[in-house]
């Protein structure tokens, strides 16, 4: 099993707006001609902060009460947050906020041999970097740039920390860079 | 003829580090394995910023007296700068300031249908964009992230501004990722 950072990012390094917004990824492409659906069904738990799952009550959800929206994700979700957050009913959530290496340990043990998938923000991808837990970032390159926003990875990874594996085109919307994190570099 | 703004990129959207190193970029490659032996000779006039000049400057010349260290490009090249510049014996160098339109309409004429390069910075590529003049975003992105520096283009292209034309892995240490950018997108 691995850790992975699966993200869309602009071509200049930003995963989402200043305020938050994705709305410059969907026009993008098709979700179902990424990696996406394929990489979804390997994954057995996923981390997330507290933005991103934010995001989630907001936009993927549809606005919806919360306590009866469904969810997207069957596998269980580890939610970074120091704040008490709405709960999605039906979701199998863990509220947590601290080191992220027992929240792996135990995110490990539910994946069950499959991956785990750290969902976003930037900052939460380099804490687990940080802490020598992750293995690979996958990343989805849209043909847009933001000028500012979320960062996709503050951190330095300089040469030979990462290592391009592959390099694929998805219509003229993204480009899919999968890079090994290389430990002890 | 094109104009194309032609760079290395880290994974996150910087050209080089805030202070204007660029260490970070020979360790990731051999430029002879990227597209840049076959582009640099198509190119036909180049632009760049004064960082960039006084980069080379420092580094491409290996620090020697610009009055009579070699240059390494025969094009003719405008250098943007609002400063006097020691000027490279030999280099075939105009020093320009203000709108880029005018000095892109020399910059043609001279190129004589090959391509005009604008080899950075990131806001004289904008201004370049600004003024309708740009047509393909070509990046070598490198597999490094520098957390902060220079900006790749400080610009909002939105979806439909540009269209990804290919992809082609170089290695290890880079994705090129070819854009076409979108005129009146």
């Amino acid at each position: 099993m691995k850790t992975q950072y699966y993200t869309a990012t602009s071509l200049d390094g930003f995963i989402a707006t200043e305020d938050d917004s994705l709305e410059w990824l969907f026009p993008l492409g098709d979700v179902n001609d990424t990696s996406y659906p394929g990489f979804i069904a390997q994954v057995g738990a996923l981390a997330m902060g507290s933005a991103t799952y934010e995001w989630m009550l907001r936009h993927a959800l549809g606005g919806e009460d919360p306590s009866v929206a469904a969810w997207p994700y069957t596998q269980p979700t580890w939610v970074f947050t120091k704040r008490v957050l709405p709960r999605v009913a039906g979701a199998n959530l863990h509220f947590v906020q601290g080191d992220v290496a027992p929240v792996h340990a135990a995110m490990c043990a539910a994946a069950a041999g499959r991956h785990v998938w750290i969902v976003g923000g930037g900052d939460l991808a380099g804490q687990f970097h940080d802490a020598g837990l992750l293995d690979e970032l996958i990343l989805q390159v849209g043909s847009v740039t933001l000028g500012r926003g979320k960062p996709l990875f503050p951190r330095r990874l300089a040469p030979g920390d990462l290592r391009l594996q592959s390099v694929r085109q998805v219509g003229t919307g993204f480009a899919e860079l999968r890079y090994e994190v290389v430990k002890g570099a």
